[in-house]
């Protein structure tokens, strides 16, 4: 079974949900609702509504309770993206203009707030205290990471460890919070939900190496933005850290990161891009990625065989692999 | 019995408040310390907890279970300004730097974030789901009141609906959730929550109709910022509003505003205040805050009479007639 039928059978379930976003960021203030549908009609692949939904299927399925949980966990992240292009000045965000281009920044800052509070009014809808606390603690985590990852901008001395840290609190923690929660909205117990969080940290961290690799090696129709976005904004990731560490590329690529500093982004790029693609942190970084996906599916062997099980193997193997 | 004595009585619950405000607020991450120990040193009145603590005494008074809703909301009233300050450019507040005066908008915007996560997670280790639901709903309307705020920037032809309106998402509202959720986690009862709620939205009113008028008439001393604050960054207030409604003044008055706006709030005002001063507008202002103070004394009528009840009179008082 390949991704797009795992997609396909969750279908209704996602347009269910696709309706509940619409309607739970409607607001009779004009403004709000026109920022917010904007954001959600650029789409995306609710990629957390899915890991709720799949998670889900280990206890009760109950579509009442777990579209609460799937619409609030993509609710926070479409926050943490209007707010981060805010932070990155970013003008384009799969291919269409971002909140703070086509309005401003402070229009920005205030529909994320909004944004955020629709998604706690949502999953306070259920009961289960265990659901808020994990949901406030990774929000916790999920803001420190936004500052630190102002300290890291064009720090090109930070550890592989500083990176890991940053894309755990950046996109992980939220796809493991989503993991366990729709496991929790199941009632599908305390083990099979830490167990469900931990596959989905370890899927998390190897989507964003993957995401941080087509930022440099993607095409702009793959990735719907110019390549290369992530340096112009300062962002040093893992397959950039990798070749930092070949002494004869080091010299050179910590010049072109300095010129691309000083020039704030808007400079040509293309010679930095091909000193990291000519380097072996691509491959490094695809390397741990899969790690990363091993560690994934190793995770959920106690969890019982048959389909539900396959389903996260196929999707940890697409987020992984995926070229878009 | 003053309202000095209400303060003091609650003194060492206060200062207990303000530990764990500070507690809650540190993190290992120097800048995020920093910045919002900055805040939370930059003082304040401390009201909303001090309406938890008070509405608190109407049930089972327990500390453990105060103080979480204490802090979360004197946090969240924290993280708001800190986002407003963004948005109105404002360099001081209490007499300080604010945070994006001290480091700059993208920070202070994080910090918010920030304080605003570490907010639920203090509220969430409370397991009633009324507290998450009413705190989350009050949340969504805050959010929507920041938006409108920018909205009616310097739109003079605003009616004193619109104003009331925008006082009540800006801080009524929270004053209203504080009181009730103070009396919930006493488990005092609905009956007396609500009421309390009713108690506090009617205080919030005045409390904000007060800090409106003292932007106009108050010194600098009195109020930690240098008076007109208000119509610099655009923000039209009750008394401006009755006061536009004078035949006698309004023609001046509008002309006062348009140039005021048209130098972004970079100009003499001393014109201005002295329009609005010379009206009836901060009279009739004050009328109406006495009003609601009257509403709020009104609806505790059915909570049972004695030393506690007396507390909430008095600081509804106290609110309604401060000059500072």
């Amino acid at each position: 079974m390949k991704i797009v039928d795992i997609y396909a059978r969750l279908k209704k379930d996602l347009n269910h949900i696709e309706k509940e976003l619409d309607r739970s960021v409607r607001s009779e203030h004009v403004q709000l609702s026109e920022t917010s549908l904007h954001l959600l009609k650029a789409g995306g692949k609710r990629l957390r509504p899915v890991f709720v939904l799949l998670s889900g299927q280990f206890g009760r399925y109950d579509m009442d309770r777990l579209k609460n949980i799937a619409v609030s966990m993509e609710l926070i992240h479409m926050a943490s993206l209007v707010h981060d292009d805010v932070i990155d000045d970013s003008d384009t965000r799969r291919g269409q203009p971002t909140v703070r281009a086509k309005w401003d920044n402070r229009v920005a800052m205030y529909t994320g707030d909004y944004i955020f509070a629709r998604a706690l009014e949502v999953i306070t809808q259920l009961a289960d205290p265990r659901i808020h606390r994990s949901m406030s603690s990774a929000l916790v985590e999920m803001s420190i990471g936004e500052m630190e990852q102002i300290r890291l901008f064009f720090h090109s001395g930070q550890r592989v460890r500083d990176y890991l840290l940053r894309i755990k609190r950046k996109t992980a923690l939220l796809i493991a919070v989503s993991c366990q929660l729709g496991a929790l909205a199941a009632e599908a117990g305390d083990v099979i939900s830490t167990k469900l969080y931990q596959y989905g940290y370890y899927v998390g961290m190897a989507f964003q190496i993957r995401d941080d690799v087509l930022d440099l090696s993607g095409t702009e129709e793959q990735i719907g933005k110019p390549p290369g976005s992530d340096i112009r904004q300062g962002n040093i990731t893992l397959p950039v850290i990798y070749a930092l560490r070949q002494e004869d590329l080091n010299v050179e690529l910590l010049t072109e990161i300095e010129r691309i500093q000083a020039a704030d982004g808007q400079t040509d790029i293309s010679r930095f891009l091909e000193l990291v693609l000519s380097s072996r942190g691509v491959q490094r970084a695809e390397a741990l990625a899969e790690r990363y996906i091993q560690k994934a599916i190793q995770v959920l062997e106690p969890l019982p065989a048959g389909r539900h099980k396959d389903d996260l193997i196929r999707i940890a193997h697409f987020v992984g692999n995926r070229s878009y």
